[in-house]
């Protein structure tokens, strides 16, 4: 934990911590297009189970390769995807920084998503798990933001809906 | 997002996450009467679906306009109404503050709450969504604290249990 | 609340988030005996039910006396009982320093454990509550980090499942 407090330069922490609550927000809201603006150009965006995770198996339910590849995707979500209407909460929690190097900080935080389908109003936790995080923090230093070079979310449970349509 | 990060001066920050944690500890220990406090003497609190939200429909479930109306309220709650004993627990993610005129602050958060039947011990999710606060930080300046000019619970889901006796 | 402000002296702030995460993200990651390290020696760890809290009982589901003793029980939950794989999601929020005392801060925060079973994936909200929290901030003058003196987690359902193995 020393290590922790080593890493906890309050302006560093205070500015990672928005970028992960702006993801959130950026889907919560219905804007999911802008979460690609939070991602590196060539950063990556994916969601895993812990399983496969825990045993290095490479399967992911979503892996994009490129802040344009997640973009594709959201915008294949809106045109060409027929699904029932629906909104996610995120509830994000235990932001912390594990690890340093150079520009890039290593975070942690958990996170749960409750979805509620917009015509029955029934509310579900669809998913609770890890993120496991590389946020790049070069711009701080010229008054910039900080973006995800990796985000990954790590869910807790082998089984998924068959319909992740809505990045988490 | 550099607006964000331009509108975070720490002290401000952390004044306000406090106000926001209070009035869910408030409510959660039961000290329901201490939320009004919280509320400036003409502050409003407000809950009120998304779908209305969205659209602009005036329909809340909860509508104080003053700290004294919702006294009211919650007075009555103590001595007239009778309802199963309950307990709520809130769960409050991803504080962030967006914008700022004068001593106004307007800022976001994610609530959910756990209501726990007192005597079945039965635990549900009842309500998620976002806060959607305007803070008035005039008090700061002077070793005062911040109150909540408005707040307004905004859910997700169009359905809610005809009971929501306790307010969010 | 001005007291509050009064404690939240920022750089105790954010080791004492810090603590509670630590303990939190040990458990969810399987280092489970890692929290041990979190407890002074003897300081007391306890699970107790809202219920018997409020009344004084002294019942409670899980209460270790040293650090010491709830290393004990983690040895016995890994070697010798049996029960099906599961892992633990806490989120946390709403942690405050609401009082002081010498280097003693009485912390709360709100916590919600979502269980999720290995092989068949179920998820589920085993508990939520409130933790009254002490933290021994002393190391802090010299470098070090922060321990709980006791963390005592007040579960808001009287109902408890037979299987609570793992600590929360």
């Amino acid at each position: 934990m020393s290590l922790n407090m080593t890493l906890n330069n309050e302006a560093h922490f205070r500015a990672v911590e928005n970028l992960v609550f702006e993801w959130a927000r950026s889907i919560d809201e219905n804007r999911v297009e802008d979460v690609c603006n939070l991602l590196a150009p060539a950063g990556r965006y994916t969601v895993i189970s812990r399983f496969n995770q825990d045993r290095g198996l490479p399967l992911a339910i979503m892996d994009s390769r490129s802040a344009d590849q997640l973009r594709d995707r959201i915008m294949s979500m809106r045109i060409a995807n027929v699904y029932e209407p629906q909104h996610y909460r995120h509830i994000v929690s235990g932001v912390q920084i594990v690890g340093k190097e150079a520009n890039l900080l290593q975070v942690r935080s958990n996170y749960m998503v409750v979805r509620t389908m917009d015509l029955t109003g029934d509310m579900k936790i669809i998913s609770v798990g890890q993120c496991q995080d590389l946020v790049d923090i070069s711009a701080l230093s010229t008054g910039g933001d900080p973006v995800f070079q990796e985000r990954k979310f790590v869910f807790d449970s082998r089984v998924i809906e068959t319909l992740l349509i809505i990045p988490l």
